[in-house]
């Protein structure tokens, strides 16, 4: 049976960034390969609309999150986590871990942060540094990156983002919004091998880093990588062959232009929730902040994570995501990013139709494909 | 011009290896996953010669030897420090960059370390580990791990020593020894692609992680990993593509034996320094404790770096690896290890005496290749 993968991750590659990765290997402190960062540093900066350092971590988005975090704490520091998600509530594990005290502004799972929120407990605090997770792949909500930023910028706070599940797939102002580190994943929307995380980093946050001497960390000491940046190398050495995956997968991404594939992402985006309404189904996310690469759709009553995921897995070879932590068994979750296109999600909407069908769900079939029919080819 | 590497990692890969991380994408919690993970788990035990755990972690092998640092030791720990080339001495940064105090034994480029030497540090000191690198990759010295594993075993310390370069290529006996933390990567001697590096842990080591209170990490929390291999899974997104390739490598590594893999390398490496010394070159490392991976020779006088290492690459697409840091142009290193064998050691050695030749270096023309081939076909 042939296997489709609509998990947030990893995602489906091209069959030229596969391919990519099977080139021979090559020293890495040469100008030949230097000349290959370079190229992932220009498709890096366009991705993520910055004119910064993007540093290239071999590890994974978590990696990126902890070099940012521990590269501008020290004990002690506090930092205000904006939660709703497991990811947004991953910022505040990494600051404990780094002997940083985390504010916690929580946020219901599905919702998104209200900014007056932020300001309150900003209000309060001394702290060094605002986190949220952009777009929270665990509940398909995209938080209002420009307003976090903008309060972080009023009370000379930095503002650390994992824009993991939105860089490439989302509208990411990296610089105009002004996020001093803006943290993405290769296996996300950028549609890479799992394996590397990226840091762009301002000059504002360089300042507070090359400054902190009360910071822990040595392989993700974000530092190291400025000073191996201006020398178009890496710090340590790098996964080879997941650089030549990400310079093949950038190289698309320039094809396709920016613009283009974050319309497509919204496109399918739209397409993806209408169809699941028709379905007579609930999304999980506030509509008013749904994802564009990632949506979360609730179980229906009677029936099980197993009726869904399970019967799409084993009679069609379909790999969805499940909820996480709080909402395991309650919600399933849709991945249309990187290079879902229209037919992948026609044929997926297709199948769930099926098994839903088949699991006695109440709907009117057909109806989530023609919705997703009307949206895609605009009927 | 057909590029070929000879430098200690990344080496060049086995075409079933590349081709294996051109696979599709799969999820990566998921039992078919986990499966492939355990097989990985299975290959790795047998090449440390342990029975327990050991961590997968997506990053070069600098990441492993911080996590092994960061979740042993808390702020104001001493940590003994054996030095003797760039990667002994990487220990002592990380273990400041934790906010340990590292207490160094001083060792000369190219000469073993004297295990009475390491008696006489940990005697006046409480610290609570040693470090050592057991193959110096900057200088080609082996160094007595098995004395050191017993001193930091006499005087209750944990013993973390990185293998990078011998795990694979060398006789690494993890348990017999008593190494508490063997680090290795995935693009020495493994013969896999960069970006994965592995901490075999045994249990005297875990009950110290897990009772550290004041450890400082989050990505690379030994802990962690521990927690998800219970689980056959890793804490975080690994890099899947290498994980198929370290799977497709530690096949190979399999058919043809341990034991016979060791006896490769170092059979490589005394024809590689019978043939140095035919050529009217010095070696730089003790010839008692000579590396069975990588070797390091002195650059004539009269000769430059360019007049070797730059001649091997322009005219023959040939890298090897030039000195670092104290011994920058002064020496330079050949890796034969992985899958390097006799026709390619040979070829290597041939264009050496070409360069040699035509840089006016005086020796015998044949003499290098000559010796070699009396080593490798017993004539």
């Amino acid at each position: 049976m042939k296997k489709r993968i609509f998990i947030p991750g990893p995602v489906e590659l091209a069959a030229e960034v596969l391919a990519a990765q099977a080139q021979p290997m090559m020293g890495h402190r040469t100008p030949d390969f230097n000349a290959i960062l370079e190229e992932c540093w220009d498709g890096l900066r366009y991705v993520y609309q910055t004119k910064n350092d993007v540093a290239i971590i071999t590890g994974s988005g978590t990696a990126a999150m902890d070099a940012a975090v521990s590269s501008v704490i020290s004990a002690g520091d506090e930092v205000v986590c904006i939660g709703g998600g497991k990811f947004g509530e991953r910022f505040p594990k990494i600051v404990s871990a780094f002997g940083g005290k985390p504010i916690d502004v929580p946020v219901e799972w599905g919702k998104a942060v209200d900014p007056s929120e932020v300001e309150s407990a900003v209000a309060g605090s001394s702290a060094v540094a605002i986190t949220m997770t952009h777009n929270e792949t665990s509940t398909g909500v995209l938080h209002d990156a420009k307003a976090i930023a903008r309060i972080a910028r009023e009370n000379n706070m930095l503002f650390i983002m994992d824009a993991v599940t939105s860089v490439g797939g989302e509208d990411v102002k990296t610089d105009e919004w002004g996020v001093d580190i803006c943290i993405t994943g290769s296996q996300k929307c950028l549609a890479a091998p799992p394996g590397l995380g990226f840091a762009a980093v301002n000059n504002r946050a360089w300042d507070v880093i090359e400054n902190n001497s009360g910071k822990r960390g040595f392989y993700l000491d974000l530092a190291s990588y400025r000073k191996s940046l201006k020398k178009s190398t890496t710090p340590f050495t790098p996964a080879v062959s997941l650089i030549y995956g990400l310079r093949a997968a950038l190289s698309i991404i320039r094809d396709e232009g920016l613009e283009n594939r974050i319309n497509r992402h919204r496109l399918l985006a739209e397409a993806t929730r209408e169809a699941v309404l028709a379905m007579n189904l609930e999304l999980f996310a506030d509509p008013d902040y749904a994802s564009n690469t990632v949506t979360a759709i609730k179980i229906p009553a009677g029936l099980t994570d197993d009726d869904v995921r399970g019967r799409l897995n084993s009679d069609f070879g379909i790999l969805l995501a499940g909820g996480q932590e709080s909402v395991k068994g309650r919600i399933f979750r849709i991945g249309h990013m990187a290079a879902v296109d229209a037919v992948d999600l026609l044929g997926l909407l297709s199948a769930l139709e099926i098994v839903l069908a088949k699991a006695g769900h109440d709907f009117t079939r057909g109806a989530g494909v023609t919705a997703a029919q009307s949206r895609l080819a605009d009927l």
